[in-house]
């Protein structure tokens, strides 16, 4: 039995090699200990809080966010990153390169901050997000709308804190805090092909299906099924998918999403409609993806670099790859939909088959909520949202104005009339929280998750035959190998470049798509 | 909408009247905010955090519970302190007295302790409660006993810091935190005439029921009912005595518990089994009577005594009122056991009725666990518990010695053979979570609650007639106006003299056990 001694950061003997790096990382570990509290709040507050709760943990949540940064930010941090930089001792340790040009990179960028602002955006997050949360619920834009209006202004004072980087945009500084190194121009050129390649997609799509009137056969794919009985075959699918529930939850809450305060606790939250079985299966393999990817993140690294994800992309490429190339699949179907007989009971599948439901899972035709979104549409809903926040940082849309722009832009992308804002721009938590620049890291993160998957199966030839057996391990063990257990030390296009020999590309997802739509329409 | 500003402590006008006493109290509620955060937390762990979660929340813990000694020893506080005593703007002002009075003499006490030593204990807690768990589970006392000797001597240590009072033990300076100015020598003056009493009258219900062999007529009252629908009794009852679900939850842990972070997030939390309805509604009401108090305590005055419970006894007062007084009453269970009806279903009561229940909720019968326990053997529980930690303190007990000396009192006190550990010296979360001189405070409770229930009578002379109707608001009201409003204004004593007429007596709570007796065994 031991008492209070706090776990040591980095492999053994970390501290023989230089005093000061061993002090540098244990300084951030406490730092991060104090991130985690603010983590486990957070979910709590997406999830059980009750609504009286709000105001205290608005204050909570203030001063938490400027004591983080208050930690972060120790003038101590940077005496000792310099000292470790010229330690002798680290000599040929790249690892303690990358980590230490990490922790100066993020130093630099915190130092610019002021706690106030740092404080107020947290205050703003936490009573934002609660107006959201009615707002949405009574389908009232004007409820959240003074609340986007200091939203937007506190994410351009933060973006002119930060700085333009050379030859940028103010939204730049916002973006590389999801994104590092990405740029809003670079990824405007990354989306333009994509946006092309989509919308003829569509096109095909609607001409073989009378305009999206008819589908191939799915049965009654979308039957109600309890929803009691939906959180069993969730939590099923991720136990098997290797999500350890010793170390983590599932939830209920209005926003999928997953929290990983640190090592040994990270929770993903799901939701359910009676009728929505196959979005909740999709939501829960998405979180989990998040959620394996946090998993396997380095314990002993924990509060520096190297024990964290690399960028929002790259998490949303483990996220997307469990959801679509994974739990999309026909061969994931030959299997799950057996799992899903032994939960449900195979009289409540009656008339269903693996095809059908697989079939089911793809069915594209545009429609209104981006996390219910077919892989073809997707990208579309985050091309909107990019385009939108940008033009709201550049000071070119009146946040008073979202609804009415956003409803435009469904009606020209989509074809469709929003009758509500609820189904419209008040659909994601996003920019309630704060999150502004976060959005186009999800089809970032589609693009990385098909680049990875084409690089996987030369190291995995018999990755179908795996899936249909309910054989996920192999997968999960090549991305623990290849990406979850570097942290940081790649930035993700070098870490792309590394495992797939060239930068993020648009060819691989549109393969993947292509494929996809002839398998299941036929076009 | 507004951001950034901080609710503020105390009335409007109150920075009128003292500049030092508005920092003052300003101050103690931003420490209160970092108290409830590890309030919050303190409730995750014992009720959903993952197991491998556990290091890291007890880093967090410990952080949390320095970070919170720091604050509430700042030096500033003693120098806004004596400034506000010494402010004539507070003249007349009897409640800024109190609140000063009681402001100073936590901040002694706190001074007393280094933070190094808060921070152990902490972190000890947050272990030691999961060695428990594990302990309790598998009835392996060997286990926790590491945690146990490491808790009592930890608490010696801290009770050597606060100083042993004159004329008293080491044991009061812990009996201290639960219950000021109480010592260890008046409840042992107080229990004595309240243990002869009810060893009486446990003989005398034996003597009735040929060694508890026999019962009144119960019916099959302990049958299994579905535990989901005790969850809904338990939250049905508690909405109607008046918990406000919208400022707080009702959830499953290992040993029920009330936890309140603060205003607006007041926690319950209760345990089920197939056949303990009745068991589970008796800790509904209990943890209900906790909520109720904290739920009525001032908002306003956040953060400083005035907003603040006064004793555990007091509160305890309130738990076993609702448990007890309220819950185990004929008048009760003759709107509760329609409430029961409504949620279970006619069928499922099938040969009950409320004489049945009110019977079966009163049965007296030596048994193991103390929160299971009936009014009349409970105190005998807590007697052995005072006893023994009080023995472990002066170190006439080692704690290696614990479970033989346990189970030998069990056999004497009770006449019972202790089977395991877990029904024995395991059961309670108590030392596990630090908690030694805590156990009196729940008798001192029984006893306080009987004599607050005699003075209320006076003024709601229809009491038994509202409760029949399921009309609670007049209790609550009166236990609103009487005791919660006041936070620490008053202590313990003078508040039940100012309610009463007179200090803590043994009468009040030995007429309602006779009188009950009487009712459920004619004897």
């Amino acid at each position: 039995m031991t008492t209070a001694t706090t776990t040591a950061v980095g492999p053994a003997g970390a501290a023989d090699k230089s005093k000061p790096y061993a002090e540098l990382c244990s300084l951030l570990r406490s730092a991060a200990v104090w991130k985690s509290v603010d983590a486990t709040l957070s979910w709590d507050q997406e999830t059980l809080m009750p609504p009286r709760g709000a105001p205290l943990r608005a204050d909570q949540l203030q001063a938490l966010s400027g004591l983080v940064h208050e930690k972060f930010t120790d003038q101590r941090i940077a005496e000792l990153v310099s000292q470790a930089e010229a330690d002798p001792g680290l000599t040929g340790d790249d690892a303690a390169k990358a980590n230490l040009r990490e922790i100066r990179r993020d130093y630099e960028k915190r130092i610019k901050l002021p706690k106030s602002l740092v404080e107020e955006i947290a205050r703003c997050s936490s009573l934002g997000m609660h107006a959201w949360k009615e707002a949405r619920e009574k389908s009232e834009f004007s409820i959240f709308q003074p609340w986007l209006e200091k939203t937007i202004e506190l994410s351009c004072k933060k973006a002119e804190c930060l700085g333009v980087p050379a030859g940028g945009e103010l939204y730049d500084a916002l973006f590389d805090e999801y994104e590092p190194q990405m740029t809003a121009a670079r990824t405007t050129e990354i989306f333009k092909p994509l946006r092309e390649f989509t919308v003829n997609l569509i096109e095909r799509v609607r001409d073989a299906t009378d305009g999206f009137t008819k589908t191939p056969d799915i049965g009654n794919a979308h039957r109600d099924l309890p929803i009691e009985t939906q959180k069993l075959f969730s939590k099923r699918i991720l136990e098997e998918t290797g999500f350890d529930f010793m170390a983590g939850r599932l939830d209920v809450s209005t926003h999928p999403f997953c929290e990983s305060p640190g090592p040994g606790d990270t929770r993903l939250t799901n939701r359910y409609r009676p009728d929505g079985w196959l979005d909740a299966i999709s939501s829960a393999t998405h979180e989990g993806g998040h959620g394996l990817y946090e998993q396997g993140l380095s314990a002993e690294w924990f509060g520096t670099p190297l024990g964290e994800a690399i960028s929002l992309g790259i998490h949303e490429s483990q996220s997307r790859m469990w959801e679509n190339l994974v739990g999309r699949s026909r061969p994931f179907w030959g299997w799950a939909f057996d799992i899903a007989g032994d939960v449900f009971g195979t009289a409540a599948l009656q008339g269903l088959d693996e095809d059908k439901v697989h079939r089911a899972a793809n069915m594209v035709k545009p429609s209104f909520i981006r996390v219910e979104a077919d892989e073809v549409t997707y990208n579309l809903h985050i091309m909107l949202r990019f385009d939108l926040e940008r033009a709201m940082v550049a000071g070119d849309l009146a946040p008073k104005d979202l609804p009415g722009v956003w409803n435009k832009r469904m009606k020209s992308d989509f074809g469709l009339d929003v009758p509500n804002d609820a189904k419209g721009c008040l659909q994601d938590v996003h920019w309630s929280m704060g999150a502004v620049g976060y959005f186009s890291t999800y089809t970032l993160g589609n693009l990385y998750s098909a680049q990875f998957w084409e690089a996987m199966a030369k190291d995995i030839p018999n990755r179908n035959e795996l899936m249909a057996q309910g054989e996920f391990a192999p997968i999960l063990d090549w991305l623990r190998l290849n990406i979850h257990r570097h942290g940081r030390r790649f930035s993700a296009e070098d870490l792309c470049t590394r495992i797939t020999g060239s930068p993020l590309q648009c060819e691989p997802l549109m393969r993947h798509l292509e494929a996809k739509v002839k398998a299941v329409y036929g076009v």
